[in-house]
């Protein structure tokens, strides 16, 4: 299983914290480091979150200050380390179901857009939900629905089903992220919550310190995919 | 949908809500207000935490002070209320799926057992998981397992079936709290996680002020039990 890497200050992690918890679908919580460890006991004990991520992005009052391979000079014992829950993980679902994704076989990214559906704030954090959009045949909603419910802790089952309008997505063919995709008759759009969003929040409260992994450049855990399955 | 209630100051806010995101199943965490605020926006808006339980019991250092109806004489701007969902809920689904709860029948409570499995600790807060424990005959245990699942938010599907001495229990005749209960000819004892874990937890840190539903007396709030089903 590959997680997203969000790290706060100690000040900052009440509220982020809560926020995930209110907001589970965009916000999936697979761990949450102790203030001052960089160790993911529970997802990949004896790994240290800064050095084991191929690259990271500073960012300093809301923006980049650097991107490096090892954040150890950046490392305070104030810091606490959020692992989120990744769309791998239910693509990987979907692909292993027999549902087609086209941005996998194009070597493309998915399409992402802010919507107009807001988070429920915490503290500090508060902005609109971010999603992902894939193009599945009608004949596999129900296979879709299924196969990613099975993983509420990386974004679950789709929050929206066909009209874009309807989450304030206004132009299907111009995604605010990631490329637009190619839709065959029959196509549905379909939208499940995206890992963009806790970072879009965060960012736009401007914390002091910020330390991510870079796009595409995840943590791997020890967890099996299939390990994350809902019980 | 009922809730348990817990009640605590900020300062241990931090440590029982990571407390609660690493032990999910027996702490199913449904809804943290904002700090010092009574109202429980997500499940039940305009309600009033302080007023609108039955009966509350107020813990100082970890040992009961009061048991009142009204906590308002006790609260302060720095508190922060957690509602924890409730067996209530995934019992309702057992009866609901047909599956006979000889508690229910009888009008007695379930057995309860300090066991030998250790919550994951976050901060100040650590100790063992209590379990309940319902009769189940074997030919609806399958059943037992997925009703429950469905509601990962009301303690979710079983954390043992069968051998009470594989997590600690020794005398299935005597349980730490509630009612033994009663075996019929193939029935297996089945261990759900209970919410007395983040109660007892909680207390046994000694925080300074604590506040709780008093037993039985649990928050009702605006949510059909249904609607928590996992999507």
């Amino acid at each position: 299983m590959q997680a997203n890497l969000a790290v706060l200050p100690k000040d900052h992690a009440y509220d982020f914290l809560l926020f995930c918890q209110r907001n589970p679908r965009p916000c999936p919580l697979i761990e949450v480091t102790d203030v001052g460890s960089p160790e993911p006991v529970g997802v990949a004990p004896g790994a240290d979150l800064r050095t084991d991520i191929p690259r990271y992005r500073i960012y300093k009052d809301g923006v980049v200050a650097d991107e490096v391979t090892d954040v150890t000079p950046y490392w305070r014992d104030d810091l606490v380390a959020f692992l989120l829950g990744c769309s791998f993980t239910f693509e990987w679902a979907l692909l292993d179901a027999g549902i087609r994704l086209w941005h996998v076989e194009q070597g493309k990214n998915v399409a992402m857009w802010r919507t107009n559906v807001q988070c429920r704030p915490a503290g500090v954090f508060h902005g609109p939900m971010v999603v992902s959009m894939r193009p599945i045949a009608s004949s596999q909603l129900s296979k879709a629905v299924t196969a990613s419910a099975r993983f509420p802790n990386a974004h679950g089952a789709p929050v929206h089903i066909g009209d874009p309008a309807a989450i304030g997505v206004k132009d299907i063919a111009k995604p605010d992220w990631g490329d637009a995709q190619a839709f065959k008759p029959g196509d549905v759009p379909v939208f499940w919550a995206c890992g963009v969003t806790p970072q879009a929040v965060a960012l736009a409260s401007r914390p002091p310190l910020m330390i991510t992994h870079s796009p595409g450049h995840m943590f791997i855990t020890d967890v099996p995919n299939s390990q994350l399955a809902a019980l």
